[in-house]
């Protein structure tokens, strides 16, 4: 770390000298700390994802002149939990909602019942009653209609009530986080207890905020489960060292392990987090993502109310959006969070920071109230609505375990059941002499594996050490939305030539 | 401001003593500049605002029981730049693109040639080849058709090459300027120069990030102008007080005044900045919005590289939305800013920090290349585009001369001809009794008169305190969207009466 700091100071020295004059000026401002931070975290960038946009044009140019550059045709996009990109389809009532939102005026075709079915027309036509003018500013957290009916959704998921003036609709489920980290976090001494490993968006965010980051292990070896001990163990070096947490962030589903907490895991960390005064921060973007029946989803707002005086007076952040799951619209940018048990005088003053930034964006607000009203049975797309959602759910159930199950048969190759989300993060025990070589190379050794499997089988993944992992441990997230049977293939093929390579 | 100080430390405490356990956690995180900068400057807050929302409620009673119990039946806002909400239609072609884009199996209905113009389909796939899926995550910086699209905009208008990967798409003018200041501002000793009056997304950004406001004040008396003393002015000012001014804000066609600056008046700006080694900030989203044939609009992009080798290694950025002018569509958030003169190092970090928000909203981008990329004559959609934009450019331009015309007529009230945007700022030279009577209810005297004309009136405007002036002055901001008869007739009509009541 002291050696990348320094790495990162003789580079902020370099382009000073590069721009003795004008041009300096927003040099000053990057920090050390943007540059330890951006470098560091995030996995979207990096040699790995440098690389991959460099053989992506090497692909294009081998598809236009009919040569042979590369070992592979195409790139398979692991990397990142993009749906739509990696071939999952639309939801066809969502996207007929919308372009009838829009463009109201296709009512007057003459074809207009046969183009629309009449469910989608009543819902538009709800909306635009609720909306007015979809092109206009909405309300700060939403428009009203839209709050009500996700506190509807609310309510009927978890048996208790729901007020909308607590829920802020967002532009995506990253927004409502970095908002909630931002008005939380006044300095260094405030901790955020952050699970390990984690969506890196969490210790960015946290970072950027000039907090400090609180790091619990998850524990791999009981399929991620979270320890309260471990939290408690957490929680007092922080202290030690003159930091208060003041929340804890879970991810539930997991993000990236997949693992599904059960309802007494969650009830002693609600316990815990009442206990120590801290606000709860509940990432649920996965809850319409599960693949397991043997662990339903339960939100974290369902065990603080049923816990009720136990934990009176507890904070509750749960966030949603419509970026994952059957929907899986990330490129719209919506999500919301519901704020349970925050004083009104807290929660007018965060409307009034969220009001600079005028409104979430109304299509975005449309594709919410979708997603907490699908079509239900007796309407007339639920059919079609039940086929695509079904397909969608049970390709990625396929999906995961033929990964899951590949990545188990590789030698050296440990990989936890993921019940929901989108990924698998399977643990490497790579060959001494792998390790060696990555060290030499100068990268750790999780991304010097990745980045050889992109450069063999063009297979695109996020390396361990992006999301953070325990000291000598090396990992690869994975998303199971691509082809598998291509992925598996590859990955097996690379896995054990790389073994082999390095014996 | 100290008293308003004591009170926000009052408050916090009274919070505080109410949630003795739990829910004082998030109380603590509020500090006092929170309290000081959002109630004090956002003109979408405050008493007017909140009382507007009990009158909305009172009349909505009122209409529903047909009983009277206010002495107007709407209310007429004229608070904000929120065009489809005042009336402004939107742009057909733009919303049949949207929807075609959203939903293209809507061409495989019988009636489809007739449903969208030709160009309205070939656009439509044009889009579709570029963005691929509108539902996936884009670019960080935005899809890279629509960057190109952009760049060749602006290489028309400014008769300069304009490179694509200097430009990033963002959700919208406000998130553009709050990542640009978030990104300049490392503390207090970074000054960002700002005019007044002015949109406050300025200073309440520059406070969010712990920089510190260098205010220049425009000369009302010459219609608004800018005078490079002031600058100098400013500038010494901050630097005596320790403060380095590293940009400049400028808002060209002005809000809330809407001035547009002559190019001499840029050139030395230019210069100014250049001499000074700041970045120039150029928020030119009112571009589309000019109802003046004097004086046209000239981007800063344009003096910058007119100057050429004099102003050698400037750093300009250039912000533009679809939020206004004939477009209006505020509620879908879409924006770009072009960063002319940037290192690609410095760029590239910047690339680095966006993309944690992973990527603007897909429909906004959409807008955005509709914007840039209109129907031209001999389009099929060009006659109907010309006609709606036509029709809302000459409303808004009568508009303008009705409501400035009227202003003008009243006693004690100048206000400057608006060349641009969607504001006037008349002046108010009020009666001793009526500032002495706002002063003892703790009340700006501007807001006190503010606050009346919507009692009495149903107009809603924003007071002048929210935007800055100059001390002992008193202005209040009206937009000319609503129907303008109306707001003048009630405007007059209040006026006359007050100034007799506080003769």
């Amino acid at each position: 770390m002291l050696w990348y700091c320094l790495l990162c100071v003789i580079y902020l020295d370099d382009i000073k000298y590069q721009n003795p004059n004008i041009g300096i000026n927003s040099v000053f401002t990057l920090t050390l700390k943007f540059f330890l931070l951006i470098s560091a975290n995030n996995p979207f960038l990096g040699d790995l994802y440098d690389r991959s946009l460099e053989l992506a044009k090497l692909l294009e140019k081998q598809k236009k002149e009919g040569v042979t550059l590369l070992p592979f045709n195409e790139i398979l996009y692991c990397n990142v939990g993009n749906p739509h990109l990696c071939g999952q389809k639309p939801l066809t009532f969502f996207r007929q909602v919308v372009a009838l939102t829009e463009y109201p005026e296709l009512l007057n075709s003459p074809n207009a019942e046969s183009m629309f079915p009449r469910d989608v027309v009543s819902r538009s036509c709800r909306l635009l009653s609720a909306i007015v003018h979809t092109g206009a500013y909405s309300s700060t957290t939403g428009v009203k209609g839209i709050l009500q009916n996700i506190a509807n959704f609310i309510e009927k998921r978890d048996g208790h009530p729901s007020d909308p003036s607590t829920i802020f609709i967002t532009d995506g489920a990253t927004q409502s986080v970095r908002s909630i980290l931002h008005f939380l976090i006044s300095g260094r001494d405030d901790g955020i207890m952050t699970p390990v490993p984690q969506y890196p968006l969490y210790t960015i965010s946290i970072k950027l905020n000039g907090g400090t980051e609180v790091f619990y292990y998850l524990n791999e070896e009981s399929n991620w489960s979270l320890e309260i001990t471990e939290l408690e163990r957490a929680y007092q070096d922080s202290v030690a060292k003159g930091v208060t947490p003041r929340a804890l962030v879970i991810i539930n589903p997991g993000n990236p392990t997949g693992q599904i907490l059960d309802e007494s895991n969650m009830k002693e960390i609600v316990l815990f987090c009442h206990k120590k005064s801290m606000i709860l921060i509940a990432d649920e973007v996965y809850q319409g993502s599960i693949f397991t029946d043997e662990r339903p989803f339960i939100s974290f707002k369902k065990v603080v109310c049923d816990l009720g005086e136990q934990v009176s007076g507890i904070e509750l952040v749960s966030v949603h959006s419509i970026s994952k799951g059957p929907i899986g619209e990330c490129g719209k940018r919506g999500g919301y969070m519901e704020l349970h048990g925050f004083s009104k005088s807290v929660i007018d003053e965060m409307v009034k920071l969220a009001s600079f930034s005028m409104c979430p964006n109304v299509i975005g607000q449309v594709l919410i109230d979708l997603m907490v009203c699908p079509p239900v049975e007796g309407d007339e797309s639920y059919p079609t609505y039940k086929v695509e959602r079904d397909a969608t759910m049970n390709s990625l159930r396929d999906h995961a375990k033929l990964l899951v199950d590949t990545l188990n048969s590789l030698e050296g190759v440990t990989c936890n059941q993921p019940m929901g989300s989108l990924y698998a993060m399977p643990r490497l025990r790579l060959p001494p002499a792998a390790i060696a070589e990555a060290k030499s190379l100068g990268r750790e050794p999780d991304e010097h594996y990745c980045l050889q499997l992109l450069e063999e089988k063009g297979i695109l993944v996020t390396s361990g050490n992006a999301f953070g992992q325990r000291e000598g441990t090396y990992h690869f997230r994975s998303t199971f939305l691509p082809p598998m049977e291509k992925v598996c293939k590859g990955l097996k093929e690379f896995h054990e030539n790389f073994m082999l390579k390095y014996k």
